[in-house]
């Protein structure tokens, strides 16, 4: 499977999925997949979060407290969730807030290996 | 019941619970309570953190998502969880990565009215 066919089974198995990004801690997106009813700019949330996803890195070096695997950022509107794929690359999952957050985090977890295979 | 009361029992009712803290989006803790054999320096923890929350409160009004609700930060030995009471105050929960992270997140949102009623 391709990164942007394992993105949209992702969005397209959790309730509310609205889309996933595959991007770098540089702000440089690999490949993406949004539903088209999508009611957020996936891409550009990816962008802005880039930087305090750097920021959150950073922070959890200097406590020493393990390796960073997932973030997320949740608003009455929107759950963001965010898991690291290497040093260089983190996935975005954008899921509306009655949507299925726990079904978004499970999904992601599952198929990081396979994103990361899709890679090399 | 206290401040730290309840924040005490949030700790004790989630397996792996470690410490919890309210704290100021300045980095100025309120109250706190953490277990006696905590691995990490949980007021450490929250301070350095206060610096990334204020930067994503900056970046989900940007993208004018919504209001801030929860932040988790997971690493592979500790997930942090945070959530917002009002503008200005946040309490931080941390339980160790294998402890019942989903009660942890449930017992926050439970108890963040009474923490609020504790501040007025």
């Amino acid at each position: 499977m391709s990164l942007k066919q394992i993105l949209q089974n992702i969005v397209e198995n959790v309730n509310g999925g609205i889309g996933a990004v595959v991007m770098g801690y540089d702000g440089i997106p690999i490949d993406e997949y949004v539903c088209e009813i999508a009611s957020f700019d996936v891409q550009l949330l990816a962008v802005e979060y880039s930087a305090v996803l750097k920021e959150i890195k950073r922070t959890v070096e200097v406590l020493k407290i393990g390796d960073m695997e997932e973030i997320s950022i949740n608003t009455d509107k929107l759950r963001v969730i965010v898991r690291t794929m290497d040093e260089e690359l983190f996935v975005v999952l954008a899921v509306n807030s009655d949507g299925n957050y726990g079904k978004g985090r499970y999904l992601l977890k599952l198929n990081a290996p396979a994103l990361r295979e899709c890679l090399v």
